[in-house]
Formats: C-alpha cells, sequence, structure tokens
C-alpha cells in the first residue's frame, strides 16, 4: 500500500500480542475512519522464540533487530510495549530523533523522564502519545488532556491497579486473608509471581504521577509520590471499615485547592464510602474520579488492564497520530500539553489528611475522656465517633474518624494514646477519602 | 489583544452564562493551556432586558442583533446556545458559512440537522463541535470519537436525563408517586414547568441519536428512535422491581451486535441490576456505558446538566479549535468525524428485547402451567422465575425474565395470558437490559 501509514511494535509480549489481535480482528473498521489506511509492517523483539498467544501476521516481518525498527525509515509510527526504564528509554529516544511518532503504555518510563521525552518530541516535530500508560482502555488521558480542559481541576483519585483492587474486593468478600487473596490473585493470573511492583503501591504511583502531571500543569515523577502499599491489611481491618459504610482501597490522590496552592500526590489505602463510585469499584475494576470547579466529579470506570484494553488505548492513539499526519498540523504533543508550571509539591509530612482510628478500647468510665483528650493535646479534630461493638466492663470498639490533621499530629496522638494504656491491642489507621 | 483568539456567544441565558461564568474565573488557567489567549468578544440574545445570573463581563459588547454577530468578522468562533431548531439553526448555518467555527450544546438541532450541519462546516474548512450536547460536562463525545476510535462498539447505553433520573430516583427512595416525585423536580429547579420534553423521553432521545451516530458511523435522527417516557411508571412496579435486585431507569441504548448489523436505538424505561453502574446512578446524574470489542465496558458517570458542567464542555471545545486554528491543520470536523455509513436501523418491531413481567395471579395449581403454555406459544423463552410473594390458595406476586423476543411475540402472549383470566391486576412489563 504505497500511501498508508506504517507502524511497528516494538516488545512482542502479552500486550503486543492484543495489539496485533485486535488490530486484524478490528482493521476494516479502523480504517474506515481513516483517511488513509494503518498497515502494521514490523514487529520486534529480542526473542524471536517464545510462542505466542497470537501468530505473526501474514506481510508482518518479525525480527530481533529492534535498533533497526527505532531507527529505520520505513515506519512512521513506532508502537513501545517493551516496559520498563532500560532499553525501552533508548528505543523510544532513538525513534523520536528520527522523526517517528511514539505510542507507548510505558507508564514508568513517563513517570521516570516523560518531561524529557516530551520535550524531546517537540523538538523532532514528532507526536508521543499514552493513553495505555493509565487505566487501560480508559480514556483518562484523553478526559484531562482535552475533554475536561477548561476547569481548573481540584483532584485526580483513582483505582488504578487491578491485582491490589482484585486482592481487597476478594478480602472484602470473603474474609480472606492477604496472602490467601494474593495466591487466587496469582491463580487466576491477576498478580505476577513477584507481586511486588504492584502490592507495594508502585504501579499506582507511576500512574497517578502521569495523572497529577497533565491534571496540574506540573512535573511529577514517581519519586515525588508518597506510597504506600497493601501488604500490611488484614481482614479484620476491612470488617471493621464495613461497620462503618467503608471500603478499603488502594487509592491514588492528586489534590491541589486552587492556583498556587502546591500540589499533593499520594498512593495509600484508604477508607472510602461503600456507597461511593470507588467504593463500589470492585474486582481488577479501575476507576477514576476526575473534580473540576466548572463540572464536578466526573468518574471512568473500565478495565485497566489485559490485552484487549490496552490495545484499544494504544491503537486510538495510533489512530490519532495517522488522522494528524495526513490532516496536517502540529504534532499532537503541541495540541495537548498542558503547561509544566513551576513545581510546588506538598511533601506528606506537611499534608493534611482525615484519618479513620480503629480502636480496641477497655470499658472504662474515662475511656472516651482519655481518647478525647490526646487528640485534643495535638489538635486533632475529632469529626465522629462511631461505636462498632461492646462487651460492657471489659472493652470496646470503634472507630474515631479525625477531620484533617498532619500525619505528624495524628502521630503524636497515636503515641499519648499508646502510653495512655487503654487500647486492647495497637489501633489501626486509615486515612478517609470522602465523596467529591 | 491582537492576536487573541475571538469567540461570540449567542444566547445569554442559563447556560450562557454559566459559559460567561467559567471563562470569567478559569481565564488564567484556560489561557496558559492555550498557544495563543482566548477572548469573549461578544454576547448575543434577542431578549437584552431579562436580568441575567451574571453581568455581561467589562469590554464585552451586549447586543439584540444576533445576525450581526453570527456574520461579522471579528469573530473566529461562535458559540450557540439558543437551543431548538428555529432560529438556531439559521445562526450555526449563517456562522458556518461565514467561515466560523461553531460550538453548540444544541442537542436537539444535531439530531434533527446534524449530517447537514457537520457537511456545511466541512465544506467551509471549519469544525462544529458539540461536547455539551450529551452528558453534560461528561466527555462522552471525545470518547467515542478519540479515545475508543480503535475499538468496534457493541452498544451504548444512558442514563442521561437528569430529571427523569431524579424522579426515577426519588419514588425508589421514598415510594412517592410520579407526580408527587415530578413536583419535587419542579420544586427544586430539575424539571421545567412543562417537563414535557424532558419525561416523555424526547431529551433523552435527542442524546442517543447523537451517540448512535458517532458510535455506529450512521447518520441517526431523533425520528429513528423508538421513544417512551416515565409517566406511567407507579412507585410499586419500582418496590416490585427492587425486590428482584433491579432499579427502574429511563435508559437510552443504541446496539449493534457487529459489522453489517442492524443498529437499534431505543428509550424506554427499562429494569437495569441494583449493582450495576447504571442501577447505581442515582438522581441528577448521568452515566454513559460504552462496549467496545476491545475495551469491554467502560462507564463514563457525571452531572448531565447545569450551568458547570455544560459550560466545562462548552469552553473545552472553544478550547480545542483555538489550539487547532494556531497549530494548523485540517479542522477538527474532519479529524473527529466518523464515516457516515449506509443507514440500517432496525425497527422496534423486530428488536429482540429481554421482559421482565411483574405478574400478580391466582394461586391455583395450573397457574405456572398455565403461563408457561402462554409463552411457550408464542416462543417467548424464560431465562428465570422469581416469586416476590404469595397469598396461599389466593394469589402470588411473581416476576417472569424473559430471553430476547420481538415485542410482537411478548405481546401474543401477554394476550393469551390475559385471555387465561389468571391474572389478578394487568401486568406490569418492563424491558430488562443487564450488565455489560
Amino acid at each position: 500500500m504505497a500511501d498508508s501509514i506504517r507502524f511497528a511494535i516494538v516488545g512482542f509480549g502479552n500486550i503486543g500480542a492484543g495489539v496485533v489481535e485486535v488490530f486484524s480482528h478490528n482493521r476494516a473498521a479502523i480504517n474506515a475512519r481513516l483517511p488513509r489506511p494503518l498497515e502494521l509492517v514490523r514487529l520486534a523483539d529480542k526473542d524471536l522464540t517464545t510462542p505466542r498467544p497470537v501468530p505473526v501476521p501474514p506481510g508482518v516481518e518479525f525480527t530481533d533487530n529492534v535498533e533497526k525498527v527505532v531507527r529505520g525509515d520505513d515506519v512512521d509510527i513506532v508502537v513501545e510495549l517493551v516496559g520498563g526504564l532500560r532499553p525501552a528509554r533508548q528505543f523510544v529516544e532513538a525513534a523520536l530523533k528520527g522523526g517517528k511518532h511514539v505510542v507507548t503504555a510505558n507508564k514508568a518510563l513517563l513517570a521516570d523522564c516523560g518531561a524529557e521525552l516530551w520535550a524531546l518530541a517537540a523538538k523532532h516535530g514528532v507526536s508521543l502519545l499514552f493513553e495505555a500508560s493509565v487505566g487501560g482502555g480508559i480514556p483518562v488521558i484523553r478526559a484531562l488532556q482535552q475533554g475536561l480542559a477548561a476547569n481548573q481541576l481540584l483532584s485526580v483519585r483513582g483505582i488504578l491497579n487491578g491485582t491490589c483492587n482484585f486482592i481487597l474486593s476478594s478480602m472484602a468478600a470473603t474474609g480472606a486473608k492477604f496472602a490467601e487473596a494474593l495466591e487466587e490473585a496469582k491463580r487466576l493470573g491477576y498478580a505476577e509471581s513477584d507481586p511486588t511492583f504492584d502490592i507495594e503501591g508502585y504501579d499506582t504511583a507511576h500512574k497517578i504521577a502521569i495523572l497529577a502531571s497533565l491534571a496540574f500543569g506540573q512535573d511529577v515523577r514517581f519519586s515525588d509520590v508518597y506510597v504506600e502499599g497493601i501488604t500490611h491489611i488484614r481482614a479484620e481491618d476491612i470488617a471493621s471499615a464495613r461497620e462503618t459504610g467503608h471500603a478499603v482501597k488502594l487509592l491514588a490522590v492528586a489534590r491541589c485547592d486552587g492556583p498556587g496552592e502546591a500540589v499533593e500526590v499520594r498512593v495509600h489505602p484508604a477508607l472510602v464510602p461503600l456507597a461511593s463510585a470507588l467504593g463500589r469499584t470492585d474486582g481488577v475494576l479501575n476507576a477514576i474520579e476526575i473534580v473540576g470547579n466548572a463540572v464536578g466529579p466526573v468518574t471512568l470506570v473500565g478495565r485497566g488492564a489485559g490485552r484487549g484494553p490496552t490495545a484499544s488505548a494504544v491503537l486510538s492513539d495510533v489512530m490519532n497520530i495517522a488522522q494528524q499526519m495526513v490532516d496536517g498540523g502540529a504534532p499532537l504533543d503541541r495540541r495537548l500539553k498542558v503547561p509544566v508550571g513551576e513545581r510546588n509539591l506538598r511533601p506528606m509530612r506537611e499534608t493534611a489528611v482525615a484519618h479513620a482510628l480503629q480502636l480496641s478500647v477497655l470499658d472504662r468510665e474515662d475511656t472516651v475522656a482519655t481518647i478525647q483528650e490526646a487528640l485534643r493535646a495535638e489538635r486533632v479534630d475529632v469529626a465522629r465517633v462511631v461505636e462498632r461493638s461492646r462487651r460492657p466492663g471489659e472493652y470496646f470498639n470503634l472507630t474515631i474518624f479525625t477531620k484533617r490533621s498532619s500525619e505528624a499530629r495524628l502521630q503524636a496522638a497515636l503515641n499519648r494514646l499508646a502510653a495512655s494504656q487503654i487500647t486492647v491491642e495497637p489501633p489501626t489507621v486509615f486515612r478517609v477519602e470522602e465523596s467529591a
């Protein structure tokens, strides 16, 4: 096809196979929407021998010469699905420097050096698109860059890792321990054999770094994100949360209260209302809630991973570039990008967050007064107290919801509480994210 | 500002006021994202005297000479917020013919003659954007046109009218009658004094016509949509639905089972699972679930109406046009449009839908056999039967869920059932839309 738009895929693993599969299957529909047809000309992977879930399509070259593919002159668009920092960065840079547009699903790369890569793309007059990097097939990048562009965004909060959400949902549904739910996730193919990247929150942190950059126009990187994983969550903590109407979710939060205010970016388990969109997002689904000052809250829900959803996002980006190539005009990065303002990030120790203290305390006359005193002494304000269960004269279980306070103050209050010797066991502390 | 991009608003009512307000408030943030600043130069309305919720900003001309605004050479973008068919169509046509880009929130206009207007825009090399026409600030148009572009879409289903959803949610929550819930909606400003357009489903039908056109690449108009409103819904029907785990929603459905298959487009009350994203969307919220063959289901939820959300969508469109004007390239219509394929729409009488029959029947030995016979005689297959309550020896209440069958067959089965004289009162029949 003389006037086709040619693309190549670097990295023929699971996601690469998905892109091949969806492109083959939807080719007629895709090309009907484009002014010139798309053609997959080359697949590159350093490993040519491992069996793939889909065959190499007829007419497509399959090569282990990745360098040639990213530097060659016979492709217009390079799809980078290698993942990780090295050698993916070198591949992306080589392609951009060679004047090729790049589509990537690589969240780690963008959260590590996205600003440098976008600058490189701009310098060479090409596009670097990345819808697949966050939320699988959910078109959240486009929503932030285009559909909600007229808003001052106040917050982006999301459930961005299907593995963690499956584990927490499964613990909530069955009362299973973390380790048991993790094993089940592995068995069902929802967790890697080494699940560290997911369960420690790193995957989520990469994604929220990208979303925060777009939402607040700052260069937010993985290393800027406060991260706490879910390995310490116990089934009984989740049950206690349910008693107060909350679910436990690994939440990514990026927030900015207004122009000139600092941006906070954090990933940690949090209580969210069971009746909220985030609280109801169970299993491997992802959900992203964006709050804009004009639009209010908008929530996007869908499959956040997997071959089909990721391929949907990758190929939609490829189509966008193909349209732009034919129609002319500036590269899409220029069109889409947000200004990278001065960095103004709030460290976690200065971030005020609402907390829930799940306490098991002695049932004495002075118990409530003692707790209140410990909190008041550190100026931690109480929003409400929920008694969950009681064995009169022995102990009772309650959850204290605090208003927003700094982590430092809360820790000091907890120390006072420990010293008072009224707690039967160490308190479980969750951050709380209420409905927008 | 010599090199600003100038826009004018035609129609200074509630939504126009919202656009003025959000633009004034977010101007710095909006212009920081644009290569050249946006400037509101003119507001036009035939009525200059009615007090507005926001003042005319300093430096903005307020005129009743609408013709001059849509034809004048000193604006680049015309925002049409007049609504309705006439004179809005004339205004839009005049602006497009004069080489001005147009942004509109006018669903009625697009569902009536969108194809003609898009063609006119293309002919004159300008853009006609309409994100605000469906789902308020929810960026669903962009999702269909760009983010999910690589999918073959299978269905688009939505709760697209906040008035109806408020009424139905309120009836479900309080057991109020339709008329009572409508009165409450009026009192709270969620329903017009003449609510016909909303409660008869016409507003929803306009919106699904637009979504179906984009999703399936066909020229679907309001007049193609099967429409049934909510005025006949009774609180007891909603209570019966809840007993089987369903909510009653006014649902817009556009569906196509695959390439070459006919497209069905319909608006009617439907049972949806209480536990689904659609079933959980209460109050004035809108929700749109899009199912693509690669991405699976993606659901977008947010405020579907009101000044802020609509202004968010309108101004995001204006920003998109401003970026394109500076960056060059083909108009966004070209870039965004889907091919208008041959029309292949399935009439409602040929559409197979699953149904729920809420029955109150005599408690006789032959009751179940009689019902099954009536259905079987018309080849209506039963999916499941749920007994809701029973007064032994007198009557019992049950819901029969059928598999998909044509409306004609179902009606014939209902006629047989009526003739059998086992029903205590006329059955309530709902269409059923299960989770994707």
